[in-house]
């Protein structure tokens, strides 16, 4: 094992610090956010930061930096206080990360990038066509997060679209089976292989591997 | 595609509705978190939430939950100022996972799930010895969201523990070649397989893909 530590971080130069400490957080969502604005102008923007808030009310976040090309995306959020995210998947990945790119504001990602715009009733930002899992938010809040100029931003899920051979007995969506991929670092993509599900940890007995539909599976022994 | 709305998401079963709302974000990041309180006992507990804030200065955050059986976490934090990030590999998952369990605050995680903590000078938290790509991190700031009474800890990464085979000339860190592994939904345990590295996005050509070591592929043509 090497070691690095603070000085040798703080004197590494910026882009090679940047790929460096964007691997340490571990296997990262990547998601599209859909949005538009007051005159119905779309934007699409691809974020690897989405995270799981709470389930009670559904709440998910996700962080925007003040440098980000996809600055637009807040705009937006904050002018029609909706938005959509939707899961990447195998089939798309590369238009997706396309999507980072420094279009303009008046340009349409979703056409530069070859993805295509769906809406549903009700909800005026667009979803990705492509994604096999994806969901509507209602702005709920922005903490602004003030030792790098970022921000949270937080919304609770208002509606979820979803193929019904996803959906697992339990409540599990498997994501896996709809391809979706993972990031890690800046720039690189992955799919996954299930190792197992596990059981709810308990401190009398070691946890014990489900079946996919989160039932007790067969070939294991109880503890 | 089948469509929940936000009614149908209020009424599920919570344990039904926590299945499904944690599936939504993706693949989540797999860490243990290290620490031990003031008088020196340890503790160490899985999260599936750590996030990226920054490369400069390098900040990562995680999200605390008010009911947490890893509370003791965040008490030993506040206590110390200092942490471990560890990702989790594929030698060691179930174990990680079995941190979850409710033990009380004397009981040692590591010795009942059959990790070792390993210590460096002048890092009071304990690492994961099992861990492959780890790090010690300050307390930088503690931010509530009210929303739904969790909190967002932000710490700055001091100390960074790697393989060297790990590191590509570029700074990023192959944390697939660690056997690094991601959650999804509560419980769900994954291994990754690289699609590509890509290029970064430019709005007049389509990104290119880029070999491991993030230098221009061979077999690419460029846009």
């Amino acid at each position: 094992m090497l070691h690095l530590n603070r000085n040798q971080l703080t004197e590494m130069p910026s882009r090679y610090r940047a790929q460096l400490v964007n691997s340490l957080s571990g296997f990262k969502s990547a998601n599209l956010i859909g949005t538009c604005n007051s005159d119905g102008q779309t934007n699409v923007a691809i974020f690897s930061s989405v995270v799981h808030l709470g389930a009670s009310p559904a709440l998910v976040g996700f962080i925007m930096r003040p440098d980000s090309v996809d600055r637009h995306t807040l705009d937006n959020i904050k002018q029609t206080k909706q938005y959509t995210i939707n899961q990447v998947g195998e089939t798309f990945w590369q238009k997706a990360h396309q999507t980072s790119a420094r279009y303009l504001e008046q340009e349409c990602e979703f056409e530069l990038c070859g993805l295509s715009a769906e809406f549903i009733a009700g909800i005026d930002a667009p979803f990705v066509e492509e994604s096999q899992l994806k969901y509507a938010l209602t702005l709920k809040q922005i903490i602004p997060i003030e030792l790098n100029n970022t921000q949270l931003v937080i919304g609770e899920i208002t509606d979820v679209l979803y193929p019904d051979t996803a959906l697992k007995q339990d409540g599990y969506l498997d994501i896996e089976s709809l391809n979706t991929v993972a990031i890690s670092g800046l720039d690189s993509y992955h799919v996954s292989e299930r190792l197992a599900r596990l059981s709810y940890a308990k401190p009398d007995a070691p946890a014990h591997q489900l079946s996919l539909d989160g039932s007790k599976f067969d070939n294991t022994h109880e503890g």
